[in-house]
C-alpha cells in the first residue's frame, strides 16, 4: 500500500490527497507537523533531504515533489493526456505552478495567515509575493478566457492533474490576502473543480488508515 | 520543422538547444533579444502570455516552459525512463529545479553579470538568492554522494532531461557568484554531463537555420 507522509494544512499534500481519492486509491497517512519540524529531524531528512512535503513511500522508494508525485499516480488514467503535446501542456501548467504560482501564493497564505509572521517577516518579502502571485493569476485568467467553447478546464475539456495542481494554492489563496474578486474566469472554474467528480476539501482524509 | 524561440543567454533556452542537438533534430530558431524587451511585445505575448522564452512551436501550438518542452522532446527516447517510477523521479528533480534551484542560481547569474545591478538591485534579493542557491546545490550534492555505483546521472545509469535541466544552471552557476569548491560530487557530475555524446556548449546554433 502507499504511504503518504503530508502536512494537513499545506496546499501541495492536499494536491495528493485529492488525487488519491478521486482514483479511490487505499493508502495510508502519516501526518507530518511542520511546525514542530517533524519534516527536519534526521529521520525525514534520510527519506527526503529536502525536508519537504508531501513525500509518497512506493515499493521502498521516496517520491519528493507534489507534482511529480500527481503524474505517477495520474499515469495510465484520464487525469493525464496521452496525446504527447496534450500532456506536455499538462505538465506547463505545473511547471509554471511551481515556479510563478505557488512561491507567491503559498508563501504568503503560510507567512500571513499560518506563521502568523513574527519577526521574521518582512515588508519586501509580502510586496514580493503579492507582485509574482498577482502576476500569475493573471496569467490564468487570460487562459481562462481563452478557451474555447467546452474547454473548461487548463488542458482539454476534462480536468487533469494540471487543474489539481492549479486549484490547490488557488482556492485557498485568499487566505494569503489575495482578492480573486477582479477573477471572474479563475472563480468559474474553481466552481468547477469543487463540483468534479470525487471531489474532497482540504479536511477529507482517508478511514481507518491514519498514523 | 520544430522552431524555437531562444534567448541566446538564457539558460533555460540552452536546455532546449541542447536537447535538440542531442537528438539531432532539425529546426528553426528564432533568437529573441529579452534585453531589448523582444518577449514584451503584444505578437510575442500572444504566443505566450507569461512573456518567457524558451517556447516551442510544434503544429501550431506554443509549448511554454522549459522542462514542459524538454519532456515532449524527449518521449520515446532514451533521455525519458519509460519505467513508471524512474520516470517520476527524472519529474522530480525537475520539479525541484524549476521551484528551488533556478530561481536563486539563474537570478544571481541573471542580474549580477548580465544586467550588471542598477538602482534595482537590492541587497535582500542577493541574499535571499544566495540562501536558496546554496541549499539547493546541497541537497544536489547529497543525492550525487549517495548514488550507487555505475548512477553517474541523477536518475539511473543513463543521461535523463533531468541532467539536462539542471546542468543548464549549475554550470554557469559561478557566473552569479556561487562557488563549487566545496561541492566535488557536482564538479564530477558537470563534467560527466559535458563529456556524454552529442554535448553542444551554450554558444552552439543550428547551422543554417537562424532566424
Amino acid at each position: 500500500m502507499l504511504t503518504l507522509y503530508s502536512s494537513g494544512s499545506s496546499g501541495n499534500s492536499y494536491k495528493v490527497r485529492l488525487m488519491l481519492a478521486k482514483l479511490g486509491r487505499p493508502f495510508r497517512l502519516i501526518e507530518v507537523d511542520i511546525f514542530a519540524g517533524e519534516n527536519r529531524t534526521p529521520e525525514f531528512l534520510a527519506m527526503n533531504p529536502e525536508g519537504r512535503v508531501p513525500l509518497l513511500a512506493v515499493d521502498g522508494h521516496f517520491l519528493a515533489e507534489s507534482n511529480a508525485i500527481l503524474f505517477y499516480l495520474a499515469e495510465g488514467t484520464g487525469f493525464l493526456p496521452q496525446a504527447p503535446l496534450e500532456k506536455a501542456e499538462t505538465l506547463r501548467w505545473m511547471f509554471f505552478e511551481q515556479h510563478s504560482h505557488e512561491p507567491g501564493i503559498a508563501a504568503a497564505r503560510f507567512w500571513l495567515r499560518q506563521v502568523r509572521g513574527g519577526r521574521d517577516l518582512r515588508t519586501h518579502d509580502v510586496d514580493r509575493w503579492m507582485e509574482e502571485g498577482y502576476g500569475a493569476l493573471n496569467v490564468m485568467e487570460r487562459h481562462l478566457e481563452s478557451r474555447p467553447e467546452g474547454s473548461d478546464f487548463f488542458v482539454g475539456a476534462q480536468l487533469t492533474i494540471a487543474d489539481i495542481a492549479l486549484y490547490a494554492h488557488t482556492h485557498v489563496a485568499e487566505e494569503g490576502d489575495f482578492s480573486l474578486a477582479g477573477f471572474p474566469a479563475i472563480r468559474a472554474w474553481l466552481a468547477r473543480v469543487a463540483a468534479a467528480p470525487g471531489h474532497v476539501d482540504m479536511a477529507w482524509r482517508p478511514q481507518g488508515a491514519t498514523a
